[in-house]
């Protein structure tokens, strides 16, 4: 991206442009001398060497990639706690209630989300809610329910650490420090996060650009994080019939253009069940390396999210999208 | 959608919303007397009689459907030229240049696109470009290179209509009458393609909401239109690594919850060649009746959007997605 | 915008980019040989001498504009029928119904329009309507209502054509003709509505970027409108607050970095009559060269956007924003 | 906003669907029985008791305020450091530089600032940066030459607080506790900038809704803080030529609708200097209580955002349009 092609004085631009096209770029002509063409998104990835075997091109211009701890995990798996993510890992599929209301709901939960092929549970010990009225998360005590749940169905534990004074806590009991989309940005958490030393799952914020994406995980990696691997969440959209606007181009991007890990949460994306499992497959299909949803033994009795909480006929429509199963 | 449902004196306000969560429904209470809940998206599908059913509830209020006709060729597979689109209709392929430049090119692309096992030819005869001093398609020359190529190879032909005047010339070669993005909302334009009585792939605009986008629909079929195919082509985003920001929740909104028939256009949501195949099974997998893609048989020459075009390459790993094909 | 600056090989590049950034210039270094910085928006405007100027630089490279017939009408004053707009000229005040629905009424807003200072009175013959079971306006007679109505009060016409048939009665009626936001890429209206030789109002899209927007007028200016005057009207937003998200940074970005004559219409930007009068302080506060407003003798009865319609004290309020008037 | 309006079997829907416009009422009409009207926005604010005195209306059912303590501040001016803000309070100017980077540069911003009109001096000593490796603030050192500029100058200090435990050095030496944009919904931060019970300027996040935006004040109302003052300062759009988009829209409604004291920052809205003196007459004519530049004494020598702030030119035609002032 921003690349800038420096062009011979004798060089047929046309006939440049023309090789550009071929090699997936959108380009605009400068005017000199000397003549350049100027390559923008969203044009498709090329190397630095393909473009300067192009016929009549002086000199290839580009910046520096502004995460290189990012760029260097890239299109391999990476450790996420009992399993590795991306690369040619086969997709994770984690499940479990939005908040964590009890140490029972827990082991159902865990227990339906084993059954289903998950190898994560997830769910919220704090949780961020809009208004200060809403329930806001079991706290400690749900860090444990988890963890002894998660330990009683061999699964691993991803939770969202909410602020810097409880990361210690979470990453006590979890196996992946989950960021959420609010907290992108809140670099004072992404600091504490990835001094922890563990994977952590972060997810993307309602309006953050890929760059703005990778640079938070660029911030967690220099701090200490092992791995980083995106969560696709569906961004802010204009139209009501979805909760959010899940961006598929996006990890598509991720996937397959810069070889990052990313799952994607459907759950979340659209704030229906009835959607999540199609956008499961379309997920998978569109290169992501695995998807979290949200399930609930008894919606009606959720605390949080109930509406777009997964019942067990939901969470076993969801796993038939996992290559290999016995499901 | 904006539903509101009356309780009894009596009821449990908390109990009804927990059956309210069961169904998948967003509400919220409005005091009374008498007490209600106000369903708001994105709450799922439901039926009048399941919230009747809820205890509690007294009376259920609904508006009456904006678009009746488009609720009319719900959940069974239109017409749509050589073909049937939706329903339990295999999916549609549907491949060709972004422009139709040569009697010659159209007849590459549409030996290619039929040997990729498409179905019809797409190609435009005339273009809408964002600046005057672009291509503009060479009209009526190109309806007769793309009518005898497609003929050649037995596909059915789709191209664009941009204008009143034109609508009977574009009717006279093509099976299927597009109508883009920028006219979506072009109402003089959707009534005088309907009145051609041809089936309309009606693509949406760069904002429309979903009601708007039906709405659109409404007015096609209401002017005399046999069927109205939707085509999710991407909206606009704020991240430039694509074109547009494909949609794919809108996609399976329509598709399951709606029933309706929809496509999508990869290479217009991404500018990317390389994130059309990918997307191509994405659309599939969120419940698309199909994908158009752009192909040409040499990008480097194409004279619009060459960038996103697909080579050979990039038609045989698109068309690799469409079940049952003997590619 | 898209400027490239070759450094000379000796120039210290922290030099460089310090007296880039004194001319509010957002650069980014490019690694060479050469080395060069790009320069990219939000960028505030600066000559090329300016940049040749800088210590270090070597080289100034830019591209064309893309719109120069549009870059044409810069920094002066346009015809706009009965007056000015943009330059020096005093700021235009366009008032009147949303349809015109009766001789009567017309009669009436033309009335207070005129009392209330405005120069045109808007009105819609023909309207687009998001359903196509909507009031569509009330055509060829609503024209002759207009026209009587606004020369019975000394006023100019502006109303909206839908479609290229009609160019030309409408033309027959009004002062300056109005493209709406839904056909801003209307491209054959576009040639249709310039080739009438008249003032345009071109209304921006609900998701069209500042260049788009340039370029629809550059398409009217290139067919023979002899100027062209552009309107924010609100663009799509997620807000539900207001209908749309009115754009006043564009509006700042056109009138003092590009010279460009730009309205507000607050009425549909907002959807609610208690906002018009501020915004319309604000709009001319941004350097808006006037506001065009929606007023209805009795809102109650307006067949259409009647709860954004202003009455009497609203229209004097609005009035109460606009120099120099004896209101 | 939400509400439902029952009708009497009677009344006549059509008489009482103008009576709703008439009152600036978005209605749509819900067959029954019984019939009622659901109220959307963008209506404008309307009392339950106008609502009630519709003829034909018979019962009016409204949802709870989520945001109490809130709408508890309205239509009155709050405390703010050493001014109060909003309410019949004449309007703030704040002014500064985006970073502290010196003793000697913040007493230069200060002088500047006091002799320009301003009330409080901004500046970021812990700074959050979209990259790890930008300069990332002079910590607590900045606090203390903040600190002492400002009282060097009659002025008080409003700076943003990153983290929870910086708050209470923050606190020490602030006037205000500024939460930014990536912090909005960072909750656990708000609950702790509340409980140090002191003013907050708080800003909207790049995608929140206004209600979200009402939300985030809640929580800080809810844990202690004395006022909240809105800061708007862009959300995120989709055209270049400004950093960010700024939502004049918002800042009428709740200036205007909502009552609520709310600044405006043209200078992150934009990110071009040449931008903030009309934004600044915009915001102030649209409702702003008041709004906040970054100003540098060289901006060549910014360490952050230097193509956006003020020079001493920018800052004399920022300070023109305060009323009143001697400048």
């Amino acid at each position: 991206m921003s690349t800038v092609l420096i062009l011979d004085p004798a060089a047929d631009a046309k006939a440049v442009g023309g090789a550009l096209k071929r090699l997936g770029q959108w380009a605009s002509l400068l005017e000199g001398p000397p003549r350049a063409y100027r390559l923008d998104p969203p044009s498709a990835p090329v190397t630095r060497a393909a473009l300067a075997a192009v016929p009549g091109v002086a000199q290839v211009l580009v910046p520096a990639s502004p995460h290189p701890r990012v760029d260097g995990q890239a299109h391999r798996a990476v450790p996420f706690g009992p399993v590795a993510v991306g690369g040619d890992a086969p997709p994770v599929f984690i499940a479990g209630p939005c908040s964590v209301e009890s140490l029972q709901t827990a082991h159902e939960a865990a227990a339906a989300a084993a059954h289903a092929g998950a190898r994560l549970l997830r769910g919220g010990a704090y949780k961020p809610r809009t208004s200060p009225y809403s329930f806001q998360g079991k706290g400690s005590d749900a860090l444990g329910w988890l963890r002894e749940a998660a330990d009683a169905h061999g699964l691993g534990v991803v939770t969202e650490v909410l602020s810097e004074p409880t990361v210690d806590a979470v990453a006590g009991a979890a196996d992946v420090l989950q960021v959420g989309s609010r907290n992108m940005q809140n670099f004072a958490l992404l600091k504490a996060v990835g001094a922890a030393g563990m994977p952590v799952l972060l997810k993307r914020a309602m309006a953050a650009t890929l760059e703005e994406w990778l640079l938070a995980g660029e911030y967690l990696l220099d701090a200490g994080a092992p791995s980083v691997v995106f969560c696709e969440r569906g961004i802010k959209g204009f139209d009501p019939q979805t909760r959010n606007l899940l961006d598929l181009g996006a990890v598509a991007v991720l996937a397959h253009a810069m070889g990052q890990p990313v799952l994607v949460d459907p759950s979340h994306a659209t704030g229906r069940r009835d959607l999540v499992p199609p956008l499961t497959a379309a997920a998978l299909a569109a290169g992501a390396a695995g998807v979290m949803v949200e399930y609930h033994p008894d919606p009606a009795q959720a605390l949080s999210d109930g509406p777009q909480a997964l019942d067990a006929a939901g969470l076993a429509a969801v796993a038939a999208h996992f290559p290999g199963s016995a499901r």
